[in-house]
């Protein structure tokens, strides 16, 4: 069942982004949620998770991100491409994306920025370093809660490569590895 | 034929590091070339293109990028699957991993560290920002200029998961997108 989640142990929230998924990222101010659509994300640290993305200064989420310090990272499974694409076209300055793409906003649980449950999974995330945000609009989160759909563990993710280009997510290797 | 290369357009290296593949980093000290297997890394600029990546103390390559400013991301296709996790599994400090995983390096154009020959997109970058080493370890790299082999452009590459578990390229998607 869509939007059953459960929690997801901060240790393994790199192996949701270190792939390289686009994501989309919820801020709310004001009680008022917002959705953007986000390639340029890196892991920086293991735990607690730190991780950095751009945010640009033309999204309206810069604005809220740096007002309210907080956002979700929600993993969209490949099913969602339209609307992944959708939400990177529009502004929230003019729409509400959650409505207008029939997207189901669910509650933070440590952030007032909401979760999606359409999403297979969800990071949220609270700003812990602006240092680099004037010269690159990087911002630096710390996870502090995750979750993942269960059901859904199997779902491929997209991979954007420019203008709504996208790589799915293909055959599965392992390999042997001494290390995360 | 593998190591032939064409000059990619710096506009659109993006469309590379984007979708998040894993790559290798080269580096050259003192005529001594190395290597490391790297997935922490994201686009900042599209042109010149920034990018952003994390590069540990514990790792050996480390030093050389901090002393030299200068380093190869190599994108190597999912053929080279066991030599990237052996590339992460081992250490400069203690083996010429080029000889150890018959890696052919091919002389730098714009920096001294070397492009890999078996990689489909070899892309030379210089450090420009060092304001978040010490605290993340993360460098902030230009492109200056870039290398792409056109026999290969369809390759699969591969998106790290933890402990050696790939994701490889799947199918692809096309959807309409106003945006880059």
């Amino acid at each position: 069942m869509i939007g059953v989640m459960r929690a997801l142990d901060l240790s393994k929230v790199y192996q949701k982004l270190e792939p390289g998924p686009v994501v989309l990222l919820t801020t709310s101010e004001g009680g008022r949620a917002n959705v953007m659509t986000m390639s340029w994300h890196t892991m920086l640290e293991f735990n607690p998770p730190l991780i950095a993305c751009v945010v640009s200064e033309g999204n309206f989420s810069h604005r809220a991100l740096k007002r309210t310090g907080e956002c979700v990272i929600a993993i969209p499974p490949a099913e969602m491409a339209e609307i992944v694409v959708g939400v990177g076209n529009c502004s929230g300055r003019e729409v509400d994306k959650f409505a207008r793409f029939g997207l189901t906003a669910k509650k933070g649980t440590m952030v007032a920025a909401p979760r999606i449950a359409e999403c297979i999974a969800n990071i949220e995330c609270r700003v812990v370093d602006r240092a680099l945000v004037a010269r690159y609009n990087l911002f630096v989160l710390e996870a502090v809660k995750a979750w993942i759909e269960p059901g859904r563990a199997k779902a491929k993710t997209m991979h954007h490569c420019g203008y709504g280009r996208f790589l799915l997510d293909g055959e599965e290797l392992h390999i042997r590895s001494a290390k995360p």
